[in-house]
């Protein structure tokens, strides 16, 4: 299993795919064929393996692999169909494939008579899926709203100015949070009010190695000479009436995390839905008043229904606090 | 003067006068008097010390005092013209007197022929006086806003239910910083909505052996049933209009430190006026969303107006967060 879980850190670390590795061995433990994943659309590491040890060599085999073998068609057969007809007698996987189409290998193939193994370095795979893992779960990205506000919770003063409200170590440190993360979420709204580049950028204005996908949620249309149109990443614009189904399709296109930048309609939003995995507020020591708050209405009505969080990290950031938080409980 | 200062400490506390002590030295250093100020009303440091070393001793001694000789009649009348009467030759003290009426005694000693030496020791007893230093030059209480927020920047849900935002830790952390103030304010609708005892209390409520004087800013009248009326010390009901106005009132009753207690009308106008010299906010880790801010209006239009504040300290209390901040350039 430790040398699948080495052919399994071959593939491509993005997309909508795992990381799996596969090896087929002997019953006397010679190695037979070795494969991985290398991204979607191409053989799954069952399959690879499979091919690399030759039709003729593997019956009454073990095969070793990362993940429970698929049980679906998607751009592939299933992994299931090709380890039986190629005579497949036991099988060893370490983790439970958590999608609700895909799983149920491990049970086809024991109620075909093969001798299935399942949790074998299960948390070592489990870790190294990371955030693939979790995603799968979830059936989503991974979501982290961000907001920058006074400590009295404002994003901008009564005219709407709001360039900067934070100092520069918070906004170098967004530009990497933004990098860290797969996509990034802004309102249609702010796009037309701010006219955001949306880009990671480090402090003298170039660009980061990782750019994250610009993702426009709302109906308004987005001018010809936006900045967001310059960025190295093809922006997608998004309906943004139902969160839940957007974060679907979001997920099914490679897209594991998403930063949500603001402005306070689609920030309160995705907190309304229950959709964020985690908080990142950025508090400057400001007072500005008046009604442009952060966050608007998040359907609380009284303080028992309050969203309770959980903080993680409290940082000064220059002038500025830095606040990390998770729902209450995770 | 450290003799001088010793005296001093003999004095009580509190008070809208200051502690001074005097000595009165013979040439040859042999001391003929001691006296301290024992409060408002009372004979002033260097008044006692004459009285204690007698009249006739001392023809051409020197007078030793922290603080500058009061130029002005209050309840007492001028020390200079005391100190002059006496036929004292030389005046050695520490720190000027503040005052915009008392000042001036150590420019009319000299003008009268006095020997004056000013500054001896001034970093001490300017240290030693404190918070009555301070108020003096502001001629007002120092002032310390205190609010309990979300991190979203309100102090209750929608409904108007804000019990309990903050946890028990912040709470007794409030209480002790009541403690430490000589008044608490707090606005007239805030008495009626939620009838606040304004006491200090221990966590297992009992009260602490220092309670504020509570005072209530605004026009509505304080209901007999209210909370505020089995506070241990009596309240003082003022007009909310002048704020600087009522200040001034409040220090010349003794009172040199205010706890803004809230709500956010009262702690909004205080914030608007410049009135606060210490900014306390307990920030709940939850979101309310919502119109219940903590501050509401504060007279800022653009970014640039923004009130800026430093950061003097970040602690964690409980689950909570507290920021203590200055205004900038404090």
């Amino acid at each position: 299993m430790l040398r699948a879980l080495e052919l399994a850190a071959n593939g491509p670390e993005r997309g909508i795919n795992p990381r799996v590795g596969c090896v087929i061995a002997a019953p006397d433990g010679t190695i037979l064929g070795e494969g991985w994943h290398r991204g979607a659309g191409t053989a799954h590491a069952e399959i690879a393996a499979l091919a690399a040890a030759g039709a003729d060599a593997v019956r009454g085999a073990t095969a070793i692999v990362t993940l429970e073998p698929c049980n679906h068609t998607g751009r592939t057969g299933p992994c299931v169909d090709a380890l039986l007809g190629a005579g497949i007698a036991r099988v060893v996987y370490a983790v439970a494939d958590p999608g609700a189409d895909s799983s149920g290998g491990g049970a086809r193939l024991r109620a075909a008579g093969v001798d299935v193994e399942a949790g074998v370095l299960a948390a070592d795979v489990d870790a190294f899926l990371g955030d693939w893992m979790t995603t799968a779960k979830l059936g989503r990205p991974l979501v982290t709203l961000k907001w920058a506000s006074s400590l009295d919770g404002r994003a901008a003063a009564s005219d709407g100015s709001s360039q900067w409200i934070t100092g520069a170590e918070s906004r170098n440190d967004t530009h990497l949070l933004r990098s860290q993360h797969d996509a990034i979420a802004v309102g249609s709204g702010t796009v037309l009010a701010d006219n955001p580049s949306l880009t990671a950028r480090a402090s003298d204005g170039s660009l980061l190695p990782d750019q994250p996908v610009p993702v426009v949620f709302g109906a308004r249309s987005i001018p010809e000479g936006a900045k967001l149109r310059q960025h190295p990443r093809p922006f997608q614009h998004v309906d943004g009436h139902d969160l839940a189904a957007v974060l679907r399709q979001l997920r099914e296109s490679g897209i594991r995390s998403l930063f949500i930048e603001g402005g306070p309609t689609l920030a309160s939003a995705f907190v309304r839905a229950g959709l964020v995995d985690s908080f990142v507020a950025y508090l400057a020591p400001t007072l500005l008043g008046g009604d442009r708050v952060a966050l608007t209405d998040l359907g609380v009505d009284t303080i028992d229904g309050a969203l309770r969080l959980a903080i993680t990290d409290v940082a000064r950031l220059g002038d500025d606090v830095r606040i990390t938080l998770t729902p209450k409980g995770q």
